[in-house]
């Protein structure tokens, strides 16, 4: 039976654990240690540690505090770990806890951490989705179930102090091009509500006042959100400290490329499975300087999708030059639009793209000024027909169910 | 036997052919006529019309006059179709010529047309890509040889006037925000090079002054480059004038997503042979806006990838705001210097990842300020192992062989 | 948290427990009821029961007793199912208990069962797997790893007393055809053994002198041993007693297309989550004999394959006409010569083939005299390159491992 | 321009074409000669010589002579190849002449030749199938249409002569213990409508009277009729005489697995493009006895199967041992039984399941005393939804239009 190396409570709050952190900062302790060849199973609270409940009222996604996010459980040190070292991590499971088979989506208000469509909706809205062995479906948006791709959403190696230098040098030269933008520009260190794992006193302090917010991916890796990490995969991380430091958290249960709605994914609590092997020097060796990793043979097929373009010329007409992120913005938008004409709202429509298995892909990027991204709906996930055909589409839901949505305050 | 209601002769320039145009506008006369059901052929030149030859100087890539790209085949009038409605275009196969078996890829210079790499790849560059069968590989890039997804880099129906006048105005507009730039931010209306079809004289001539020109992706489709158009896929496209006005051409034999080197595919002359209907005021009833489409059952599957990620802080270290082409850019770097260490140029590794059926993903766009995007290479391209293990990488080609670079004149 | 409706205790006999039975009759109790709509997990023995344990010693698969298999959990009554119903049955998820992360594979010996290719491996042999998440290998099998496609191996409704009846009038010809073959040609009734779940006294006993042994699949789907019945599947099985009384056991980890081994695949012990509903009068509307069944969208995808021909003349050169279970045992000798090469002894070969997730096919069933199938093998489970090339193959093992056997007694 | 190394004239007898052959022989003379590495295209008649019109009357299926087929074109020798080498055949492409773009399918009379399901189709049928480009459809089969999976039904090499020897040694011995059945048991030599290529005079006439016929698959490969032996796949045949002698032809645009109505797929005239190497001593070093082959990266990806089981109880009832030919024969009827549910006849379902890329599997071989084998229909390549449902099948067709029949002559 394999050993379960990090334990955590749901009833106990985060902060009280001392084998989860949410900041990156080197000097975290190591709360476990494995060897290479070793595989073992790690618990991780949801990535806000446990703000949301299942209900529906999305007061809790509107109140949110952001700076507590998101709790890792680790650092574990892989003995034999050197800096230049690939850390090779095979995910070989991941589930939810037996007693808590659901997980949460939510779109942030604007005011409040936003999302990549905060335009379109301002306020905070959130859906509950069951899990059914390995499919999941929601009653906040009926009429769609699919097979979830489990993956952690944020995992990768501690920072060397040099590293994590560069990350706040550069980010903060971000932040100050425009300091009082809403949502900001990056999400500077925050001591406040850091959880330094088991630092304490002064020494605690001072690594808060710099650890790295766990919000972006960066070199390590970090909060990738790459729904292809999922069980199955093998993942090569660069080791930048002795013993490497593996930690892992915001588990999802699925996710759309892009992680659209930013809360963001199907989150949820539960656990994964891993096991860890050396390449030493393998960053010089394979000239690394993010991870690389090869996909699972086991990932859900839906292979019958409608597909939508997108290009770089915003809702309000303005022409942007080669801006993939816009492209893909537009493709979202066509996606939704287009699935209101079968009943759903629009909120619907962006949770359904935010938490099924769609595909984003980047198509072309070179013919200016436009580039061109496209979105991948499988057709599949659907109790009826959504292909376009002669008689145009039917309404298949009236409406009486739609996503909570939680009013900004004032 | 199918009908070819398009016919063109590679001995003859472009411009002698009154069935090929190479600029969008409303008045362009249709040059064949075809009823909803109906299937039928169209040959099209190779993008640059003919400018690129099949040996081993890129002087011809160096010198290309981009003002008179792409040479497409049409536009063809489909009977019913009206403004509103849906043209359905089913692609039942593409190829080159019997005796024109092969294509190109070139790196444009910088001082012409650049590319994504360009600041990493300056000068022209070209490599030859030999087709056998369903195959290709080059004489240029030893050690690769793959299956192609064909499919026409540019695909669309007639704009409207009103279409046509926003696509000139917003361009405009971006232009004029740096109009020194070089490459240039949009390629404006070009009359002197302008082939309008049909058109003739003064009705030609003020056409030619405000034709769109052919280079980004648009409403219409246009030069979408999406490899997944291939042989099998089903279209959809908005028509904006009567009979739609169907043209077609810059054929690829392969592409990896994003086109990335400009010149940009392999590219080809050759046939497309394809299926047309009808959604009437499908527009309306399904709310699109650009193209969608449905992937083909029959596409290469090379389902075992090294995956590559990027974020968008640039090859300077300088951090970008969820800038998705930046963090792509990357994604592409960290490829082609993996590449190397199995005994590629970098030049070859950038025709490598042009060429082949890699795909880019969309993956994180939410977690400030780093989008994601993520670079999929199938491994079983290669006639050697590129997997990473604990031995290191084997450096299986000695760099006799490289991509033919033309230097800039001066 | 879903109910677990048949729980079972590994520690008691299945005897013991009267939720379980190993013999197909319309008169078993049922022992739980559920609703269409609703989803349920049942707890299931491995199919003998617990008689093979995680050891090097093979006896226990010599002196399997075969009149006791196989433990089925159930029958479970469906409210409002009747005859000519068909049963709507997604396979939600399957697992193996946390305690028990193992399974076994089994030649029988030819004097108690046999297997496929009993004259080639006349003795029995065991390896044991070890689940890994989603992936097993064996420490009797090295070299070799895949994720599993956990499945029942057996599942299905209650026998109507017509259908029972003519179950056991057709086998019973068959039998009597040649009743002192070893192995047998049927496995007709046998009361000793007999577990009839919760009858009682004189009930159970003519009951159990009548009740169809679980061995072969039938008309209701049973013992079918297809690996595609897996998790995310969706079967519709025929209903011929009221409540349809659905039983299920048997579950497999892996398993290669035709259970060649007989003990056949990765045996296991654990659970199945399933959803029930109901096509009311659904065998006369679609004219349904046998169950049909949708595959699942999540499978492991090993899509480069090493594909071995075998035809109807078998292995001592004698000519049979269009035998397809001769073809395919050619195919399966053939793979296992080639595996030979790089090292394994033909029963690791055996092993393999039964285990991994191999297919079967059927090619040519047409061309007289000879039927042609072939045994497709995933050339990505192994850990080194079992393609031909010009250099001939490698010995990766050094035949220092093998697995183990238990001669016959006497 | 690759070279076509064979020509044929469809407007002749393939008769008179010496690079034509009919039966298989060690002395038939190489007509070409290529060298390893060489790519080259060879055209092919269809199976019959052109005996089949593309009409609407069934009459010359029922009347085919049997004893000419199956032409093929070759044999090529490469240069090098001696007897115990691999010949590695690189299938590079395959197409249908421009000027012919149909095939048919036939069910043989059971006076002449039969078919897998002859006791239910006893009389002559015939459908044309129409190419359009990568997709086929027929105006005797409304409402179905797939991308075709093409590939040659018949390639292999020359047999040395005690190969030669035992093949009709073998096969005399089948055909002895029943020599009166109809159909015959085994199709022998027949020297009156032999083609021996090359050959003259006494030479042939001796040869013609021990030429081995063409319809079996055997050692050498020969008439598979594999699907998957399709543009991209590479097959590694054994050699038997110096040179090799290649032949190929019978190419098919699309089947299913089993070629169940014998005549059998979708038939054509055309061309295939191959490119050779050869392992030496090959067939010692892998221990290969019959072709072993790698599937393409390109065939039709159809997902979504509705899968059908069939066990070894015939229509009649009557219980076999292990037999999957029979099994399979269930699971055929199960379809087309289920085809008729939507309107179609049974003739046309047959003709689904024998044309269509449907997928037979061996499913389990070992479960005395029933095989179980599942045939796999795709639901994407039907205009409507065939999926079971609560409601019930629709009949989509009226019945109008069935497959001609030419009932036999008596």
């Amino acid at each position: 039976m394999t050993d379960t190396i990090i334990k955590i409570d749901l009833n106990k709050s985060a902060y009280e654990h001392d084998n989860v952190h949410n900041r990156w900062h080197p000097d975290i302790p190591m709360v476990a240690t494995v060897k290479p060849g070793d595989d073992f199973i790690v618990e991780c609270f949801d990535w806000t540690g446990g703000q949301i409940e299942n209900n529906d009222d999305a007061s809790d996604v509107r109140d949110v505090d952001l700076t507590k996010v998101h709790f890792l459980s680790g650092p574990i040190a892989v003995e034999g770990a050197e800096p230049g070292d690939l850390l090779e991590v095979d995910i070989l499971d991941i589930g939810a806890f037996a007693e808590q088979q659901w997980g949460f989506n939510g779109f942030f208000s604007k005011q409040n951490g936003g999302g990549f469509l905060d335009n379109h909706f301002p306020e905070a809205q959130k859906s509950i989705w069951d899990f059914n062995g390995i499919y999941t479906k929601s009653r906040h948006v009926p009429g769609v179930e699919f097979a979830g791709i489990l993956h952690p959403g944020l995992i990768g190696c501690l920072p060397s102090r040099d590293m994590l230098d560069m990350w706040n040098t550069r980010e903060k030269e971000l932040f100050d091009t425009d300091p009082e933008r809403t949502p900001q520009l990056a999400c500077l260190p925050y001591a406040e509500t850091a959880h330094m794992g088991r630092m304490k006193g002064d020494e605690r302090n001072s690594a808060a006042a710099e650890g790295a917010r766990t919000v972006p991916p960066r070199e390590h890796g970090g909060n990738c959100d790459i729904k292809d990490l999922t069980r199955g995969a093998k993942v090569y991380f660069p080791v930048y400290v002795d013993g490497a430091g593996l930690s892992v958290g915001d588990l999802h249960f699925s996710q759309g490329d892009g992680e659209i709605t930013f809360c963001g994914a199907i989150e949820m609590a539960g656990w994964i499975h891993m096991r860890v092997n050396l390449i030493k020097d393998g960053m010089a060796k394979y000239q690394i300087k993010n991870p690389i990793f090869k996909p699972s043979p086991m990932v859900p097929k839906y292979d019958d999708y409608l597909i939508f373009e997108g290009i770089s010329v915003d809702e309000n007409g303005k022409q942007h030059y080669l801006d993939t992120s816009i492209a893909y913005r537009q493709a979202c938008l066509n996606a939704i639009k287009y699935l209101t004409q079968f009943g759903y709202s629009e909120a619907q429509g962006y949770a359904i793209i935010g938490c099924a298995p769609i595909q984003g892909h980047i198509s072309g990027v070179v013919d200016i000024p436009n580039s061109c991204a496209t979105l991948w709906l499988p057709t599949d996930i659907f109790e009826f027909d959504i292909q376009p055909n002669a008689n145009g589409p039917v309404k298949h839901l009236d409406g009486s169910v739609d996503i909570p949505k939680a009013p900004d305050l004032k």
